[in-house]
């Protein structure tokens, strides 16, 4: 998709919540809105929103010199989420349909801000409402019907804390037989993505290939992609999206993708025809749409 | 109070919504919120909100060429809260105390977005709550007090609509005595604030003398205020301030205000103590504020 002039605001809140996390220094805050301004009037609004973010978020580590300002979020996002894996592995075994429930539960790991300080109650409970709510886009057997015809999956990841979630559908996916599994992680830290660290810390090398996307960007910018990674892209079957930042980047591309997010803003939500918080599983267009 | 770092996502969003509301255009969208952001790195942060929302409000205009986009938004809410006025008229009479319930109707007043299409159906139940429920922050007591105690009221006016649930106070307070009141509208059109046309259009002036602030701030800014209405500022026993505008400019003021207000943004409600949306019927502090 395009970028929106909704977006604008946007970037200037991330900026400034990106800015508090690192430093208590107003001057330094004030610092980052002025370079997110100068950059405005240059802004070329064809290209996705998650490509100026990828800047917004640049300006923000250059003024700082903090690069990683979510990595203790990131790490608690983590444990939180593996505490719970052993009880989501059950829920999962307990389901009439166990890729359903594991589908719904990945789409819950991209809804639960596990980084804040979470509550356990309010994360049961959420999950809890995963599992009974139905998805505001449900092409949930589309995805089984083409993974029941595939081999090569590649899955691209979104967050910390979230691969946990991740992990447990790519488990569920093993059940069904043996895929070619490849999960792609952020090259470097940006906001709260998983990266390298995060997969291997919550074991998921031990479910799938762990590949570099190649770039910082949060979200899948082909253009910007490792050799390696375009190679798995071209080739896979199916691939898994994870989050919005994915579905933003990849939105026009003919492939068979299956997004899995919560739409997290207004624009996207729009676009989608759901709203805010919806739980989604969509699958690509064959026709690529005009956004 | 002070400009915080978060208004200024919230001015972009503003000059967004307002360029959208005078022409489709995108590019004159784009131009205004390239405009806005050539003033971020000059703003002073010490001035008020709605000063620094004044000169975007301008942007807006000098782009768009239009000075009064909400014009039939303002008209629709005036004509809407007018046929409301008979059964509010009403619910005062049959009520216990009559002037807690102007005020509570008052600050619902301020809640309601009469000018956006509303469905009569969401106003009379936004009214009913309205009655029953409690302000977060009540300080009626003290200004029932203040009220029996004085003679001069400065009523300063925030919204068109809105004015029609103020000619309802107003009237309250005739019943108790007769007050000398003046009703402050603004000189020209900015968003959807009363001018001297809505005032006359919804029969203000039957109740109070109509003065203009002087200025086409979005609130009370006294260097911006005419003679005549910083006479009346100063020689008023009590001022009653309309909305969040009011309060921005006023809040750091040493007089005996009394704000009626519907918290509408984090930051605002952060400094009040409440959450977004909460009713305030708040009595200014006689020491300064450090906001």
């Amino acid at each position: 998709m395009k970028t929106y002039l909704d977006c604008i605001p946007c970037f200037f809140r991330q900026a400034l919540e990106t800015a508090r996390a690192t430093t208590d220094d107003e001057n330094v805050h004030r610092q980052v809105l002025d370079s997110v301004a100068s950059l405005i009037p240059e802004l070329p609004l064809e290209v996705t929103p998650p490509e100026i973010a990828q800047q917004v978020y640049r300006i923000v580590a250059d003024i700082t010199g903090n690069r990683d300002p979510y990595h203790e979020e990131k790490w608690r996002a983590n444990q939180v989420a593996l505490s719970l894996y052993p009880r989501l592995r059950e829920v999962v075994a307990d389901s009439d349909d166990h890729l359903l429930t594991a589908c719904k539960l990945a789409i819950a790991g991209n809804t639960i801000d596990l980084g804040a300080n979470p509550k356990y109650a309010d994360i049961n409970s959420i999950i809890e409402s995963a599992l009974v709510s139905s998805l505001s886009i449900d092409d949930y057997h589309e995805f089984r019907d083409s993974i029941n015809n595939c081999q090569r999956v590649l899955y691209l990841g979104d967050n910390a804390g979230e691969i946990v979630f991740d992990r447990l559908l790519i488990r569920a996916l093993r059940q069904i037989k043996d895929f070619d599994i490849d999960f792609v992680v952020r090259e470097r830290p940006i906001i709260n993505d998983a990266t390298l660290a995060d997969a291997i810390y919550v074991s998921l090398d031990k479910v799938a290939g762990i590949v570099s996307s190649g770039s910082d960007a949060p979200a899948t910018i082909l253009s910007q992609c490792s050799p390696q990674m375009l190679r798995l892209y071209h080739s896979a079957d199916i691939i898994i999206a994870k989050g919005q930042g994915n579905y933003e980047s990849l939105s026009r591309e003919h492939k068979n993708i299956f997004f899995f997010l919560k739409a997290k803003c207004q624009v996207v939500a729009r676009l989608l025809g759901v709203s805010v918080g919806d739980a989604v599983l969509k699958r690509q267009s064959v026709a690529a749409p005009s956004t």
